[in-house]
């Protein structure tokens, strides 16, 4: 079936259904970052696979937006169908919103499936469209009767995560929640963001490509947590340990019914950026809401100390892994054929040597030359080419491993590169260098501190266009909410606290040229408490060296070679005995003071 | 009578008028910071004079609440009367608002005076009383009755600021706003704070200390401003201006009648934070009310041409007396009995003698030795102590002169300062030159940079209580909003914007010791604008020397001690062609490349 039988066999159920605008987000029920292939669905309708991009079609127009990452890419998948690329961000284009309003006319119907769309984007439509007699439907999943083959949700089995990994028991997670929901007022505690429910659950799974997590929904209640989840994913065993915390399981899709029946004195704890708009509707009118950030998205942010230890064990492991992987590179992209493809393949495989391996933290970035200046470069069969020297090659990937999740960013010279490159790689590492070692009074958010990284490029009228750090999961999201390193406003805006773990990667991207990105992982810690106040640090868990070819020493003062040299010697320190004599010998020489 | 009888009286009075709680802020009716003696209620009803405080009286008690820097000042002053001393902050102590909670039982009823009470606060108590059968009784200046001598408003005549001076005619200003009240759908403007009416209007005049403004409110609309002002202050002259512009004048207090009688079809653009709860409270319930933050802050924030250029004329004067200031002091101290008061009193004079000169623009700190500890030390005859060798002694003064306003902190060495002092010197000093030296993309606050200004005090575990910087305003406040830099969250956020001025003064208290604060002025301007966007930098418009006795060269890296030298290089330039063949001598010396 091509894309415009589709849309013409959507558009016959849209006038069945009384829809005159059908609204296609990228999005599961859960708010997810990354989402499993039953989720696919403005995918299936246009065309389009890249990850971010949403789909509105009318009985005369179709439409699809998305930014700048996948303008070509879009063009390209969209070239044989009706279907109109409408470029975010560009002079004159409408936004989603700016679109709605001119199509939704008086007396017309917006059509989606509320359970793909936020609550606060649903209610964001309810009030936008309330005054002006245009009406909302929620309940259509128009796209499922189309789809024949659309593939099944994952059924992959749960998996516990022990205390050793952990860190903290179920029971103790729970009590956490439940004095929070009291502190709050509240019953009930409404939870459909899988990182919340695998975090609070010390449970994983493989329903989503990378992120260790399964499909379900939860219920917190006072004495009990219901789960609403495929119980096919349940082994008995596991069955055993839930029951003994009170968790209580049903199907997966229960969870509509079971809010639609709260009694109205109940009163319900939720997180209106994540929930999803359908469940948020099935709450009845009498039941009062508190709208709080999940108490679980603080809670697991802040590592506690054996997830601490258990990271930093992960990190070492990636970083022989990934040291080992330098040099390979470096010692052989003139002596065999390596590819982007191939060399990201070896990193894998270096890592998956490594102890207690899962899998990939997220889908790696292996960048040669100019494709580095693009930050979200994926290498395909199409684009994949060999390295050669002269310029710059970029690695960001990351490994899910029992002991935590890794991301890391390498950038390496092969070869001779020129004083620009260096320049440019010198003052992104000047501006890691100054955050990883930055001190802090504990109020300090990310906005505080992100200048820090950026003002060496700033200062030579150069900048990133991506946020300085974001928060990492433990075995879960590789982004995790809610802390960040950014400048800019508009962002949840959380003390960066004891246990937290962030990324550090700053960049630079020169457009059909180079592009740089140098990324450690941070661990926030207190330091000195006095009279002014709790002083805060960050401890640098990543521990792989920074290519001293492609730096420009002169332009680095004795402070910062001093920072980067104390740095260099911890990776050697750390990583050496784990390596064969030659990898330790070229480690020496790659780690040594300048 | 003393204090007691005051109480005595006004419990009489609020028996008869069933008030259960009177409370009496620190406030004028227009939202000042400065106010003038009319206005200081609070003051005559518990005999505290400091500029802080809120008193709260009930049939039984009486209590006064105030901050840190106050606390001694009031315990002695409180000593003779009945009235309580809470000591906000300190442990144990109830804020304002529990207090209020505690004694306000159902039933009970709350007075004030409406016109010195902010809107926000006032729509603060309404919302947490409405529920508990709490009476608000907003029209009551019981004090007036008791206070027989109580001064006039001031009558001082308003003048003219021409527009060499504004560099903007009110014609102009007046088409901006009106702008942007059609922008937000409103027909009527209604503006009470002093600063932003001075702006508007062109007028400046002399009823608040230090701050040039004169008590007025203003209701802009389509067609005309209505000013409500005493109109014996306005000149034939000034009155012939008006009427060009379409001002029509009104008495002072009509402003609340005309409120009063504002058409339903009226749409009304007021500032919350910056309206009087008396005023808000007499815009009829059938008038729509737009809440934004008033344009003309935003405006007169932004410097034009004209204004920048006045402002650095004004700086270049005000360097002139600060340096002979700096000159006579370290030459003298150890020759002749300098206090506190007679430095004080001497950089008044060196003031007065520069051109256009009007008055300070706020009230000096002239602090020796410890006491400088104390950042809001305000030296009197009691506390007034001889300058001697061996520690600092800081000024942190201003003017007010036709051509702007300063605002200039210097802290000197007396004497051989010991290596502590030294130490601490030089990393204030560090803090102002890298703040003062960055350089940032369009959309950064105060916020993202005011880390660039502690970085190294809190390397070493030190701080600073207070802000980094502030706006200051064309011969208006000293303190002037929207901007600042500080890194806490919960103010105004406005982007640094070109044209923008503040102030840069990192410092550091060490109790019972010293105290230091380095303070230059900055004018925000636009840099390079590229594919990355605008970027901003700032132009330090103070031109007076850093006591380079105070300085510890060698904790200092090299790019540290180039800005450091191009400064005192800009300064020597700047400033040497005013001043004496001695004083040019002695500016050499301490603006010598260290």
């Amino acid at each position: 079936m091509t894309i415009n039988e589709r849309i013409k066999e959507l558009r016959a159920l849209m006038k069945e259904n009384n829809i005159d605008v059908y609204f296609v987000p990228s999005a599961d029920n859960h708010q997810s970052e990354y989402t499993g292939s039953y989720f696919c669905t403005r995918a299936f309708i246009t065309g389009f696979t890249g990850s971010a991009g949403t789909a509105i079609i009318t009985q005369t127009d179709a439409g699809l937006w998305t930014d700048g990452r996948y303008f070509i890419q879009a063009e390209a998948q969209l070239k044989d169908s009706e279907i109109k690329l409408y470029k975010m961000g560009n002079p004159g284009v409408p936004t989603v919103n700016e679109y709605l309003e001119q199509v939704l006319t008086p007396g017309s119907t917006l059509g989606f499936d509320g359970r793909v769309v936020s609550m606060s984007e649903g209610i964001h439509f309810a009030n936008k469209f309330s005054g002006k007699n245009i009406k909302i439907q929620d309940k259509l999943d128009l796209i499922d009767s189309i789809w024949k083959d659309r593939p099944p949700m994952s059924e992959a089995p749960v998996f516990l995560l022990e205390e050793k990994y952990s860190g903290e028991s179920t029971a103790s997670k729970l009590e956490r929640v439940r004095n929070f929901m009291k502190e709050n007022g509240s019953s009930v505690h409404l939870l459909i963001t899988l990182d919340d429910i695998a975090w609070l659950l010390n449970l994983r799974g493989r329903d989503v490509m990378f992120t260790p997590v399964f499909l379900a929904y939860a219920a917190v209640t006072m004495e009990q947590v219901h789960l609403f989840i495929n119980e096919s994913k349940i082994s008995s065993e596991i069955k055993t340990v839930l029951d003994n915390d009170g968790i209580v399981l049903h199907p997966y899709n229960d969870v509509y019914s079971f809010t639609e029946n709260l009694a109205a004195s109940e009163v319900v704890l939720l997180d209106s950026t994540r929930l999803n708009f359908a469940l948020y509707n099935r709450i009845p009118q009498a039941v009062k809401v508190v709208d709080k950030m999940n108490p679980s998205v603080l809670y697991k942010a802040m590592k506690n100390e054996i997830e601490a230890e258990n990271i930093r064990k992960a990190h070492v492991k990636d970083a022989v892994a990934h040291t080992k992987f330098m040099y390979w590179i470096k010692n052989n992209y003139d002596k065999e054929v390596i590819t982007e493809l191939s060399a990201s393949a070896k990193l894998e495989s270096l890592r998956a040597e490594q102890e207690n391996f899962l899998w990939p933290s997220f889908g790696a970035i292996s960048a040669f030359g100019a494709h580095a200046a693009m930050c979200h470069y994926s290498s395909s069969e199409e684009t994949n080419c060999q390295l050669m020297p002269g310029t710059f090659y970029l690695s960001d990937t990351g490994g899910n491993y029992w002991e935590g999740s890794t991301d890391i960013t390498r950038t390496v010279a092969l070869g001779e590169v020129s004083s620009e490159l260096k320049m440019h790689f010198t003052n992104v590492l000047r501006g890691n260098l100054a955050l990883a070692n930055a001190k802090f009074l504990y109020g300090c958010t990310g906005q505080n501190l992100d200048i820090l990284a950026r003002q060496y490029l700033w200062n030579a009228n150069l900048d990133y266009n991506h946020g300085t750090g974001h928060g990492v999961g433990y075995l879960l999201s590789i982004h995790e909410a809610p802390c960040r390193i950014r400048w800019q406003q508009g962002f949840e805006t959380i003390p960066l606290s004891h246990g937290m773990v962030l990324s550090n990667e700053p960049g630079i991207y020169i457009e059909n040229s180079h592009g740089i990105r140098l990324e450690n992982e941070l661990l926030v810690r207190k330091a000195a408490k006095n009279e002014y106040g709790q002083f805060m640090e960050f401890e640098v868990i990543t521990y792989v060296p920074f290519d001293l070819d492609a730096i420009e020493p002169t332009l680095m003062r004795d402070d910062e070679k001093e920072l980067l040299n104390n740095y260099h010697k911890l990776v050697f320190d750390t990583v050496s005995p784990y390596l064969t004599s030659e990898e330790t010998e070229w480690l020496k020489q790659y780690t040594r003071a300048i």
